[in-house]
């Protein structure tokens, strides 16, 4: 187990009606809000309006950005900036899902910077002194309601990029599974595969003696498996929606990470590729790439570890490590398949034109993935066995 | 899944070395330490000299408190209070173990109250701005590094007993499991099975829904099944240490107890009476207690959990749940005392005199425990069914 620092900060106020804590939350940390929201969903049930009453009851003033859309667009960072400044803004609270949330932390990241936003993205400057945020999650999927990522769109460069700094982590989260009971079928088994995939990029690494991660891990997967269909199929399944959103937050809070050296995240490069040129859901864009590219680092030296993923996750029993490592790789297409998730880069109505160019970007750094090294060409080969 | 908030919010510095970054985390909160430890095991290994040339190159000030013993005393409580207010003390590091750490926060709590620090124990006082503190742990057992609770012993009244605040946490906790090496086969057995005591005390409860945590904390029981043994047999064994040492944080920090209402805790009330009449290992009594307690709880409406259990972490296939608990808690005593904790009370040399008294005390403020409620009669049932 390697030396780690473990400081999961964010408070999580988790479960029914605690949107009505959110004022006494929020007045330690600022006065003067900016209230961050996607499109018009929280309009359409009730959250926003208790939200608006909860800060004006308090007497918190606050001033909006709406609109912030999937895969958000650096755009809004910079109007939300603008914002932030000519309202002297010192707390900024997002309602969404991690699109939202992710977008309020660059903009968190942004405000104190006297240049453009996109820098953080593009490594040009370090995130220092971010003002403080909070989030109302609405959809369990990224996790970013717990830790310091955002990953933001450039359609100008069409790229999709990540920052982060533990500074970022959300002050609170309040987490109430019911908001999620209107998450349709596609973004719900959508955001049960982003969870286990990011269990997957923790997990699948070489690191040894991380029994305990691994065992906890596992454990985060096999709640997606077990109540990711019911989800789908019962949308105001409380119990199902409860376990998938403490899931959401607990898969990237830095907990199963601990003791590993960064884990892999080649997949999430790639997929990032794929959804900053097509604009596809995260999820559903993991869903084709994740088999795919366990199939393509299956070797002597990473099957132990798939090996253990399919008899510890998927009951899996052969002893031969490459043979029971592909029956937990079909065992998990099978599984995305049944929750309506694409298989194929074609079933998305992507072809290979852009292949070049997004295996190109993925590798803008240099190689990606620890569990096992990937160049462009690797790159290159996993899209291509992705597309049908 | 009930609703909960979870803030475990003490920073984990984990791994080799770790204790070179105590002077910069010790000034982000105080000026001037309370240094307090137990006996003398830290000055035979270089640890004690380290924080002592660490702190004196930082030039941060301390006093020291020593000889803080295994079940710590409310004198050791007050003598650090009176050092704390003599010397204008505002932050305390514990070096040592649960006993260590639980003794400092008492301390910590009792600095600024105006009354005796026991009344915290009675339900006398509330816990308001302790001062703060951290710990430089050196075994792996309580969990105190990453909660607010601690235990304290009186031994005028021969009572033992709990209090707890948030505002308690440790500020920064350092784990190196490499300065468990010399916990000796006793401790360190006691060690791995008060880490699955809590552990138990949380899972075993009626609450539905809670899949996540269910899950999380078998892993934790399974590293500690695992590790356990090869600690004992083998000390210097980094990767068995260091599983057990996260497994201790982890167990208690709140994390497989969210979503639940309380968990049981009548076997630790139980054992705490035992322990505070004849000062026994906290580990060895639990060893002694726990399956005791399994089997006197085993009912229709317990079975299904205490099945899971034996299921999930001990490979039963039995379908019966009666059956599969029945097995599951055998594993469980064939397992500590493979550990060679003792298996009765009788093996500790305690007899039965002092039973009523013992079950009296337990339940002082009523009956106790959640999985099953118990009252004195049930507490004295239990106490003679673990004599021999």
């Amino acid at each position: 187990m390697r030396n780690f620092t473990y400081d999961a900060s964010t408070r999580i106020l988790f479960g029914k009606n605690r949107v009505f804590e959110v004022a006494p939350e929020i007045k330690k940390y600022g006065s003067k809000v900016l209230l961050a929201y996607g499109g018009g969903s929280i309009k359409n049930n009730s959250l926003y309006d208790t939200v608006c009453k909860l800060l004006n009851k308090a007497e918190i003033p606050f001033v909006e950005l709406s609109g912030i859309q999937p895969n958000p667009r650096i755009e809004s960072v910079r109007e939300g900036v603008k914002l932030c400044r000519e309202n002297d803004i010192d707390f900024i609270l997002g309602i969404g899902g991690g699109s939202v949330i992710d977008c309020i932390k660059a903009i968190a990241a942004a405000v104190p910077y006297d240049g453009d936003a996109w820098d953080f993205f593009i490594r040009k400057a370090k995130i220092v002194n971010p003002l403080p945020v909070g989030s109302i999650l609405t959809i369990a999927a990224t996790g970013s309601e717990m830790n310091g990522n955002c990953v933001i769109s450039n359609e100008e460069t069409t790229e999709k990029r990540a920052a982060g700094d533990d500074s970022l982590r959300p002050k609170f989260s309040i987490l109430d599974p019911s908001y999620t009971f209107t998450v349709n079928k596609w973004q719900s088994a959508a955001g049960a595969v982003d969870i286990m995939s990011h269990i997957f990029e923790q997990y699948f690494t070489l690191d040894p003696g991380t029994y305990i991660q691994d065992a906890m891990a596992e454990g985060i997967l096999k709640t997606c498996i077990k109540y990711g269909p019911i989800a789908v199929n019962e949308p105001n399944n409380y119990e199902a929606r409860a376990n998938l959103m403490w899931a959401s937050s607990l898969a990237l809070n830095g907990l199963t990470g601990t003791g590993k050296m960064f884990g892999d995240w080649a997949t999430h490069g790639i997929e990032h590729e794929v959804s900053a040129v097509y604009d596809l859901t995260h999820g559903a864009g993991l869903a084709i790439l994740f088999p795919v590219w366990m199939e393509y680092v299956l070797d002597e030296k990473t099957a132990p570890k798939l090996a253990q993923y399919a008899r510890n996750v998927w009951q899996v029993n052969d002893t031969d490590d490459i043979q029971a490592a592909r029956q937990g790789i079909a065992a998990t297409r099978k599984f995305f398949n049944e929750l309506d998730m694409p298989a194929t880069l074609a079933n998305v109505k992507i072809t290979g034109e852009k292949i070049d160019a997004m295996a190109e970007g993925a590798c803008l750094f240099g190689p990606i993935g620890m569990f096992k090294k990937l160049g462009k060409d690797d790159v290159r080969n996993i899209l291509v066995a992705a597309l049908d």
